[in-house]
């Protein structure tokens, strides 16, 4: 088959789309033929060499996928040959096949084309994971996401709207503001001109966010803590402020907050599987209904991969760029 | 009445066994007859002007009581004048009298007398609130607890041994770990000669704690995250080593790990209910069968509160201190 291989790490063009050996579906794992993949910031690390696979999955980038299964591991049931479905992966989503264990597959929800459920797997176990299943948001309760037109973000928003909360959002000018407000977001946060702090403390009469989903890290840290209110939880999934900052226990203390910093892609497969069915229970059936639905920026041929890092670099994306074989 | 009051903040002197109007119960609220009270570390705090009491509540110090029901407020439901009993207070506990919602009242655990009663319901709530239901212990686990000897550790020990999970302790010096070892502490850490990161280290296997219960903040931030496992919780409850440290955002997400940090006395009266009544139906029953029980270093009459706060600000002694009416 044919997979994106990172001969030598570095820009969008160490992605180089060559031969490569089939995968070969382990005990408990399913082959899909890949249909679609789609773009994480994770990838844009380990194309430059800074985040390896986990032992023992693909050498080759690619967190997603969409496709049909094209044969099943000893002890894998409940799945067919031919079935077409989308899948949580460790790597090796960016090729013409992959093996994935079989709790981390998942049908397509009711009414999605293959190319778009692409787009879906990690946003939806990385927001349902942290917001709901550790942050434990609550209907009538504020979220904050940071970099609301992200893929991440647009699911954020969907999923916490149709829970019943109220949605706050930054992003990086008045466009992509819009297009979070289209999906939904109750407050714009322009954080080029505006002190998130401040419009987060205005914008619930001073009590502040009960739950921040968190890409920036230690750059955002002591802001995000000053952001929560009583009772607040951060969910810190990404470092892209860097890792390390001054922390004020005693203003956690006082707000009885909690931090919690997690990756999905280092999780125990019993983990995974626990969150991809958490996934098809709660998210599923309400993208069956069209009350939350899967936001593609664009869609490129898998051999074009370094042209959507580079525009996932750029950030001029406003949800998933998807990437078809 | 009398009660301890503060006429100036601050030494031990500073505390004045004075006569004072009597309480009354407002709506929802019992009158209790105290029978003892019990030394905390914030009422050391306040006594020097650091820990004001909430808006409403009484200037008294005293987080926690025993004693007879002795009035009932209107809209009290489930308890009877002449009741024993202890409770959960956000003030007053160092007077003859004290009025306290009827959320935080508990019965006296089977077969224990009125005095070391009033040295559970601030260890018992703290404890259970934080080890069991913020950081969700598991039978099997391991938890690390900071100040082994001090009341809210021994209550601690106890409580996770009973729940199948396995203890490690820090405290000062061989006496002190030689009473968290009669309470059934498996790791015996002495801060003064030994390394916790290390020691945790070697007694895991390398894992870590999954869970830290921890009174220092900021001086131990760091070393209790190197310590922390995969997924592991660290749950905050002082602050005795400051307020403000480095936190490397990326030590936490490579574990998943979760940092809370929480005071009791501040917290709502449905979430102080809540924890009350979670202590009730988890905690009591194991000080009722003997498996749980209050260890008390030593009783003085409240008259003599100075002297107690001079034997807990010199951390001599092992569990609680308890004044007697």
């Amino acid at each position: 088959m044919r997979a994106i291989t990172i001969p030598e790490p570095g820009g969008p063009e160490a992605l180089v789309w060559a031969d490569v050996p089939d995968p070969e579906p382990a005990e408990g794992e399913v082959l899909i033929e890949v249909v679609a993949s789609a773009v994480n910031r994770a990838d844009l690390l380990q194309r430059q060499g800074f985040y390896d696979p986990p032992p023992g999955s693909s050498p080759y980038p690619g967190l997603e996928c969409s496709g049909r299964i094209a044969a099943l591991g000893p002890g894998v049931h409940g799945w067919a040959v031919g079935d077409e479905v989308c899948a949580l992966l460790a790597g090796g989503g960016y090729a013409e096949k992959v093996a994935v264990p079989a709790g981390q597959v998942l049908p397509l929800p009711t009414g999605l084309d293959l190319v778009s459920a692409a787009a879906l797997p990690e946003v939806a176990c990385t927001v349902w994971s942290n917001v709901f299943m550790i942050a434990h948001l609550r209907p009538g309760e504020t979220l904050l996401v940071h970099g609301g037109s992200s893929g991440i973000g647009t699911m954020a928003i969907q999923l916490a709207k149709a829970v019943g909360a109220r949605v706050a959002v930054t992003a990086g000018g008045p466009e992509k503001l819009a297009r979070c407000a289209e999906l939904g977001a109750d407050v714009l946060i322009d954080y080029r001109e505006q002190d998130f702090v401040q419009e987060i403390r205005k914008a619930t009469d001073g009590k502040g966010a009960d739950v921040i989903l968190d890409i920036i890290g230690a750059k955002y840290l002591q802001r995000n803590v000053k952001t929560l209110g009583v009772s607040g939880r951060l969910a810190i999934i990404g470092l892209q402020g860097g890792v390390k900052a001054e922390l004020n226990l005693a203003a956690l203390l006082n707000k009885r907050a909690a931090i919690t910093a997690t990756s999905l892609r280092a999780r125990p497969l019993n983990e995974k599987a626990a969150i991809v069915a958490a996934v098809r229970e709660h998210v599923w059936p309400l993208i069956g209904n069209g009350q939350v639905r899967p936001i593609v920026d664009r869609t490129l041929p898998m051999a074009d991969a370094a042209e959507a890092h580079r525009v996932v670099d750029a950030s001029v994306h406003v949800g998933k760029v998807v990437l078809t074989v």
